[in-house]
């Protein structure tokens, strides 16, 4: 890495789940240091599964951190890698996993859903949009910024860049499984991350591959998965959260009070949201907005508000039709507007998906006769897995009155 | 306990500290479910330690439960303190390990310093004065609210009830340190909790104890604090976090701007706090509005506040005649109104203190030959900790520019 | 408990997978202290695993006080179990949990394939046939020791008795599970038996089930076997050690030399073993016995004795016509016997059989509709693994010479 | 390493301690598989303390992996050490690590008590001596067998490389800690490896130095020895096995029986020890003799080894001279023969000795303003523990019957 500026000596930063963070290139602890990035300590990285798990406050912060160093320890420890990429490459990559999640606002899951938006455009405008970022990168070097946005958007000329941020097999992935089941306090996101950088190689330069004796080690990332989003990401409890939120704010919507709260605003006036507004959207303004609604007028809006604030979340229940038909029957009875007070929410998890439009995405494994096969068909227990039935959960929510 | 309602099944909440949370009396979840406590999910346990250790974000809500938990295996698993104490007794303190924190506010340290007011006196008055917990305690026993109160005053007429909630070997620092050490992801809080709880007993029925055969894990808790203190509480990048909001909140109180922030306002005006007000006064409303002040027109106001929201943190030195004297001119030759722009802080640390007022914060030995040692007495290792030179930190703290 | 002498006061002993082991009752621990049960510290839980884990010294002792230890927690923790069982029941399953696998001989795989005899039956001898141990159960309670050795010889009254201490989810597996991935140092055996034990309610009073909130532990636990199974105990390095043994020993047997050493005359002359030279056979003697062949004049069984002592091991292919012939016949031409020097181990492993003979055997699920299912039906994820392609792994085993 | 064969690949053993201890010499693969180094897999790591922690039977094989690895991360991710060392030193020293206690016998404390002879110099002996060892060292390189050995015997011209295997600070330590704490279960011996790995410079090139910023780090460690000393190493009970052991091994060469075991032979006629017959002395060996002596026709010798067997240990008590004279008198009347069935055994442990004989041997501390520090002057809780008063514990042993 030649070309790139080194900082005086290492920095290294702590971490429960790598030990430490190893920074020593001037650019990354500049991004590091940043306004946009300090951001993040303020963006929770679960939406409502600390409703369920009381210590899961962690921030996208220490997991951009998290995803940073395992993308440099794969480009600086897996052999294969290194010879692939060149010293740039490796840099962007870095970055790349750095600022991958930077464009995320405050309760992501909902506030997608609600204005439309995707995290990942965020990001890009917030690399590319002459911001102080922009101006990090570019100043070390001109065109950087398109370059770590172009991994991002899935855009790089060399595949492998993209694979080690974003595939079935990510630093991204690998990081927040670990990093959520330590904060939940949870034994099912555990695995063996040392085995699988160790036995990662690649296939023509261009391709992640996982020697056969990683094979076990891949198995239990895949169950690891695979439970993390049941027992934590899917959990009922941090669904019925999401669903007031989502209720409340859509009551805000069509009652379209834009003074009710100033950040809410041009989400209520439905306008483009600027990146300086953005940059003010975090779990505390918005947190803060959510409470200043438990006072407002409106009946619905401020008793969503309230509920959210104290954790009177709804309750839940199969979807049936049966279900369902009892529960709205009961609200209507009772006089709650259902528009508001009656959420369904069905979830889908496939522990690992064989068939891909890109085979980028998907998981190989290089056998010891040197072949090269995708995941489900090295391991009888993920072929096991996508064979069977898949999962899926479908639930209605509704306040507790309604039981 | 015979007469307090049970839930219907014991609940557990996962806790990565202690596995599980153990709640089985409905006063105790009504407690944990009530608005008031719920609000410990926006107080951070930690003031400004997560600008040094990323991951630190824990709340006072976790923490709450994790000494209640320590309080409830306490009074049910130590057969000398069951005996000790009756039913009754043992609710009260259970009650008093949740509540003991209730009336935390915002950044507590920097929080009680300028409103100067006392987390505990809040604590008694959520208790005691007609809020929602106080009706949860009074519903279920008459004159509850005011014995659970008794015990975080240090009032109760049992002393063994405060030695268990507040000593130097209490519930509440034993979690702390073992959950503040998890979230930091250092090793150093780390002591043998079971080691601790099999060997205390109680003399006369009225102190606490701890077994000979224990003193290798009370030493090992007392170098714990030690560490922790040094290495997370007292560590200069926090202090400089904290001094820099103490600098910024006293400019806000010196030009008197009561509109700033809405929540501000109370505080400006130097009025008593109500408990309306203080409800909504937590880190997300805090940080919010602590944001708001970077568009304030005062420049003084609206840089210190730029430089805690973006972390561009004061740098500090030892705090010398020369390096105060050195600093200072530098900022005035800057331009830096020194009131606000150098602080200087001293910490003082003692791993343990021998000879207080009162017996009951020490730590008691109870010998092999069944004579009762104060600490010090019963290991050399503490002996020599409390002779030998005591250890203190003073600082100055001062904008980069001024290096 | 009533009828059974308690101890003074608990005693504890460390253990680094539960905490620590804690006993109560006078006859647990006189039969801890008992010579027979020493000796299990000379018999290691592992047969040749430690050639590929180092650290994996650990001994039937500690695995035996652990399987008690989780029998007592479920005797005295789980309501349903605690209300089903009579107290003199649970004595007599915690002493099972103790004392089954108390007739463990040296490197147990090996010996009962050589001897072809079983532990469990000598465990049921040496607790019946007027041993210390027989003394220790009966002058507590005349008819003890059968009633103990029923439980594990699967004869007892109450199913429960057996299910606990064995069947496919029960306090010996869940023990060895734990116990073998902490000396390993693998990731793979972590499970939560805590959710597990916290999950457990019986059926009618004589079946475990499972809650369905507990699915998830469970499969979790399936998983943990599955693969401690192929990355420990079917490692072809372990196998490679125990075929080695089993090639030497059958050498031994073969040429028929009674006076080879002393503890192997009995095997040699195929008589049948007392128990007073059972109690002298341990993994020191053996081990000994094992480097004396080292010395012994028949070429073929000094030199297997030297590649077992000095961890030269016979190296492996997959068990194909192809390389089986052609190891052969390499074998052959450099004038190795293949008698000795050539060996093939068939393991095959599934994860869990929903289908036996004995419904005590399997896992069952109480649903949250209160009905009760065998797990594979309860869950879609164990319902894949049982009903996709089974696992075997088939290999050849020959001196490196051969390579 | 210029000049050293590396392996085609980096070889990798898994261990619980260090996650894995990574091999990329053809020479310490060599080692690593001799049946010298092989043998210390039968030397289990601690004497007596797996009577305490009945999971600590880990041996000398993983202590001295555990041991290299720590050099091996010293000589190549300490930059200072990197460009201390010339490549020929770092394999020597790397080699000197994992060596440096081939030398040990069975039980060796009791063992070296016997003999009168010392694990260094037989582990210098097997180095030099003309050992499958040596003939692997000199085939590398002319010379190597005698530099590694004048590491261990702290004649190496360069006097960094003994004091990164020997000193107060050094990788032996920091490996046993670690791992003796690991298989106990303790949570004492814990102390952050990787912060003082991190913290580690060299002082003009010959000396090791601990950055400022360290000195906490090194504290807990000191902290760790003290507490792993008096809770393991010189627990009573395993002080009463080793003195058990030591009266029946002296009974033995009183009685002058040459025949009673063939490996007792050259210590029971006091010969000097071939290596040939060294090699057969290990705990599998010399436990089985020592079963065996349970059968000698002298009352004392088999009573003495029944004890040690099954573990029934001697009692102790504070050796007072009231004590003494007690047990004895009580001893005599009850017919035992004192000179074996008394025993008094006096341990002194001081966490750190600030004033030695050579420089090298003490913790050096690097002060932020550049200057060097002894540890003691650098730390006041280590000045503390080096002036208060020492800690010694002095016991007499005698069989319970005395009691």
């Amino acid at each position: 890495m030649v070309d790139f500026k080194k900082t005086p000596e290492v920095k290294v930063l702590r971490d429960p789940v790598h030990g430490y963070i190893h920074v020593d290139l001037e650019v990354v602890w500049n991004v590091i240091n940043s306004a946009w990035f300090q951001r993040l300590r303020r963006i929770r990285q679960l939406g409502g599964a600390n409703m369920v798990y009381h210590c899961a406050e962690h921030t996208r912060f220490g997991h951009s951190l998290g995803v940073y160093e395992i993308v440099r320890r794969m480009v600086t420890e897996i052999s294969d890698i290194k010879e692939s990429l060149s010293d740039y490459e490796k840099v962007c990559v870095m970055l790349a996993g750095l600022l991958h999640d930077i464009g995320h606002g405050p309760f992501s899951h909902t506030f997608e859903a609600i204005t439309t938006t995707s995290h990942e455009d965020f990001s890009c405008r917030i690399i590319e949009e002459n911001t102080e970022i922009t101006k990090i990168l570019e100043s070390e070097k001109a065109g950087l910024a398109k370059d770590v946005a172009d991994i991002i958007r899935h855009e790089a000329k060399n595949p492998l860049l993209s694979q080690i941020i974003s595939s079935q097999l990510d630093a991204d992935r690998m990081d927040y499984l670990l990093r959520d089941a330590y904060f939940t306090g949870t034994a099912y996101g555990q695995f063996d991350l040392e085995r699988i950088l160790r036995t990662i190689r690649t296939h023509n330069g261009n391709r992640l591959v996982v020697k056969q004796s990683g094979v076990y080690a891949v198995e239990n990332y895949i169950m690891s998965r695979y439970h993390m989003y049941w027992q934590v990401y899917y959990h009922p409890v941090a669904r019925s959260y999401e669903n007031i939120m989502h209720c409340m704010f859509q009551r805000l919507l069509d009652i379209k009070d834009a003074k009710a709260f100033s950040l809410f605003e041009t989400l209520v006036e439905r306008k483009e949201i600027t990146l300086e507004e953005y940059f003010e959207m975090d779990d505390y303004s918005f947190s803060f907005g959510f409470n200043q609604l438990c006072n407002h007028e409106d009946k619905i809006l401020n008793d969503l508000a309230k509920r959210l604030r104290d954790r009177e979340l709804f309750e839940y229940a199969d979807n049936t039709l049966e279900n369902t038909e009892r529960y709205r029957n009961k609200l209507e009875e009772l006089g709650f507007d259902i528009h508001y007070y009656l959420a369904t929410d069905k979830v889908r998890q496939t522990p690992y998906i064989p068939y891909t439009k890109d085979a980028e995405s998907m998981i190989w494994i290089r056998m010891k006769d040197g072949s090269t096969e995708e995941l489900s068909n090295a391991s009888s227990i993920v072929y096991s897995l996508t064979h069977g039935p898949s999962q899926d959960d479908n639930k209605v929510f509704f306040p507790k009155e309604a039981l």
